[in-house]
């Protein structure tokens, strides 16, 4: 091996770090809480921010950017949302250094540079946003805005975890005005569905699609839908949100508009967003003890190429085969990369593109060149085989096909086997400490024995799921009716 | 006209307002300093973004995220960087606000969480870079480092201007760490011929390479290398820089390596950024009294169509000869919009696309389909003419490429004619306050020269072009001797 991993049942948390870290997705900065998304992690964020961003536009949508300061007072503006946030705000108060007078070469604050109303750095962009909506609409004709927006955001967090709880993390946040309210529940439910969509086809990841309870709902939505995934240790993770705002943030900010019956009225609202923190969700829910899992149709990389061979003159009839082999992969749209470098012999290499995910890797020598043959290895279920040189590329196409469904089935097959009905606050703790996974449970829809059972167990409603199945049912805590199951977890 | 446009003549400064405003580029936005990016600009940034990344990753760089603050202890460490930046730091002192006891809705910011440093946000990025870099790179064989980065950063400017100067602005920084001196210096023009290509080819804006004046240089560079644009109004704009950094930030942040002979060294270093003030060079390199004019390289949107008729069966008639066009014109890769709404008449429809710079307009009427023609405009001359429908997409993709280059050349021809020669300073002054443009004039290499000419006359040393012929001459201010002209301006 050439880097030493922690295995999951060892330590789970610390084989999640040894993955970001070792498999050289993002290295810890020098500024607390905030990452460094290395190369080979940003290029997975680039794949996905750019399938994301075709489905935007393919619904409708445009991007635009708006500032990262929002002045305090219009951020106070939203009085729930406001206080949702405020705990985690950065703020600037000074917009200049001076050099230190008593220290050379040393700067400090200027305190002569106080701006008179302090700047919070933006946690999310509905304020910003809809004070800048009030000037883009007047009338109907104006309505609907489609806007999404690539971003940083920074929310102060005390305890930040690579990823999956950042400081500062890279999104995309959609903020759309509608003229009707039934039209802006429609667009946050599709939304909604091109995050599922995404998270099972590209990211390979299942997600239950649910809507939050007031408890986790997000601070000045009306309604939060949301997908939720399972990770391997049995933990949920939220992969995705979209919100109803109902005309909070129109009243919040005034924005009026003239409908078709020439009266004024305010304009309903939705916002959606994905995080780098789905970057955590892809590693937690296929990696292994050899290292991360990459999805093919995601992947930075999706096959190397090793040669094995012994001096020069063999490495140069390697090189000679496998540069017919390159053109016709990249002309399949495929991503190759092809390692004959000296530094690593093929074991590192294997060993380090095993720890990085590749799908699919190839290796040959001279003798499967005399065999017109390769070694495909194949990184989910790590088969080897013994493949013929003809018709190879497409082979490979089909490989990586086989590979995303089959990476797909048993994340799919994971998440299923926990999902586990519990009819009573015994078998819902057991559930929880010996099992983990989705417990589903009668809840008598309040707050507070959603707060009780937080307190207990530490899990929480992730979602009541939209194609919920109803039945009569007594709550798990308080014994009172409930028509359906909702679905508690431990999560990220 | 649908929106009126202040002329160039009439108000130079407001008619560049009026079209980004009205073009719907940009606006203004409730923080000082900052804009908000409207859907038309931002696509036509996608565009100049997707290309610059397309060259950059030619050319063997990958792109990666650092984080927005910067500790002030690094940001310090470099003197001459810092110095030159500290002036216009906004830095962030708090990470929390909290409920105003006295004033219920509100918020103050909470005492308590006051940061034990300051975290500035990055105005540059080298010395969270080069802090991350430390540990990444320790033998010969962990160079060259190829990074870019995509990002916003921030620089507290007094007086602002959308795109050409605004407090916050979105850029690309790339940062190379190399074995050698001249690797380095290779890297830092080879990105320099990248911007000028970029510039030239897709933004049709000619550019001078050259190098900058000590006054003129980047904090922390050894040599600053820029390309130098002309504005209509005779203002020279500096669009892209390219540093050699030497061992500057790498003594600064104590960066080693161990090099082929074994030997700790310190590592030598580039930086080469452009940023969103790239959409203002594009604005005043070529739009005129009736708006913008896009270049259709990176045009936003290539073509539209507006439809000439009376009443809904005329409408379809056209709506169905349409369609066939659109997916001609997008088999070919043009963007291309039909605008048929019922919103505006075609005269409004027809300002309002010359507004916004749409290379070419095509119209056509129930007459023009039983003539088998339309109605072909083109933006930059604002010639019209009558065009067969057969084959018209082609000639469509055509006419994109002739006015491509007729933009590139009318510019050119403006900036060939308006760098002039001064033999003496009345020459010199004379220039500038009756034509503008370049002023081509001797130098005697002193700072103190340079300092002083800008004084009189508000014009500084744009660069030493670096194919300058060489000539024996007298400083036009000292008298002193010079071997070659320099390049003066007025610049933005």
């Amino acid at each position: 091996m050439s880097k030493e991993l922690t295995s999951r049942a060892a330590d789970y948390s610390q084989w999640y770090n040894d993955l970001v870290i070792k498999g050289e997705l993002a290295d810890y900065s020098a500024v607390r809480g905030c990452m460094v998304i290395k190369p080979y992690g940003y290029a997975l964020w680039e794949n996905m921010r750019d399938q994301l961003d075709r489905m935007f536009k393919e619904t409708g949508h445009v991007n635009a950017y708006f500032p990262l300061f929002v002045p305090k007072s219009l951020f106070e503006a939203e009085e729930k949302n406001a206080e949702g946030f405020a705990k985690e705000c950065a703020v600037v108060t000074h917009y200049r250094l001076k050099t230190d007078p008593n220290n050379k070469g040393k700067l400090i604050v200027d305190p002569e540079a106080k701006l008179e109303e302090e700047l919070v750095i933006r946690p999310t962009s509905e304020a910003i946003i809809w004070n800048t909506y009030k000037s883009w609409i007047q009338s109907y004709r104006d309505l609907p805005i489609l806007v999404n927006q690539w971003a940083n955001v920074v929310r102060w967090e005390m305890r930040t975890r690579l990823f999956l709880r950042t400081a500062e993390f890279l999104w995309q946040e959609g903020h759309t005005a509608h003229a009707t309210k039934q039209e802006a529940i429609e667009e946050t439910t599709k939304m909604l569905d091109v995050y599922a969509h995404f998270v099972e086809h590209y990211m390979a990841v299942p997600v239950i699609k649910g809507v939050k309870t007031a408890n986790e709902r997000f601070a000045g939505a009306e309604d939060t839908y949301c997908i939720e995934a399972l990770m391997q240790d049995g933990k949920a993770l939220q992969a995705g949100t979209s919100h109803f705002l109902g005309q909070n943030f129109a009243k919040a900010f005034d924005v009026q508009f003239l409908n078709k019956e020439n009266k004024q009225e305010y304009v309903w609202a939705t916002s959606w967003g994905v995080s780098t923190r789905l970057i955590g969700a892809l590693i937690m829910a296929h990696s292994d003890d050899q290292g991360l899992i990459m999805p093919p149709r995601i992947a930075p990389l999706q096959v190397v190429i090793v040669p094995i061979y012994k001096g020069e003159e063999s490495k140069s009839i390697i090189d000679n085969k496998v540069e017919a082999l390159i053109k016709e992969l990249k002309a399949l749209g495929i991503s190759v990369k092809y390692d004959n470098s000296d530094n690593a012999r093929p074991g590192w290499k294997f060993a380090e593109y095993e720890l990085k995910g590749v799908p699919v890797r190839v290796a040959l020598g001279l003798r499967d060149i005399e065999n017109n043959v390769v070694e495909l290895a194949r990184r989910d279920t790590k088969e080897k085989s013994s493949v013929s040189m003809d018709g190879l590329a497409d082979y490979i196409k089909n490989l990586l096909e086989e590979i995303q469904e089959n990476i797909f089935q048993k994340a799919l097959n994971f998440r299923n086997e926990n999902i586990r009905e519990a009819n009573s606050m015994e078998e819902f703790v057991s559930i929880l400490d010996n099992q983990a996974g989705f417990v589903a449970a009668h809840w008598d829809g309040t707050s507070e024995t959603e707060d009780k059972i937080k307190e207990q167990t530490k899990a929480t409603i992730r979602c009541i799921p939209l194609q919920n199945k109803l039945e009569n049912g007594a709550c798990v805590f308080s014994g009172k009716p409930s028509t359906q199951r909702v679905l508690f977890a431990r999560a990220y």
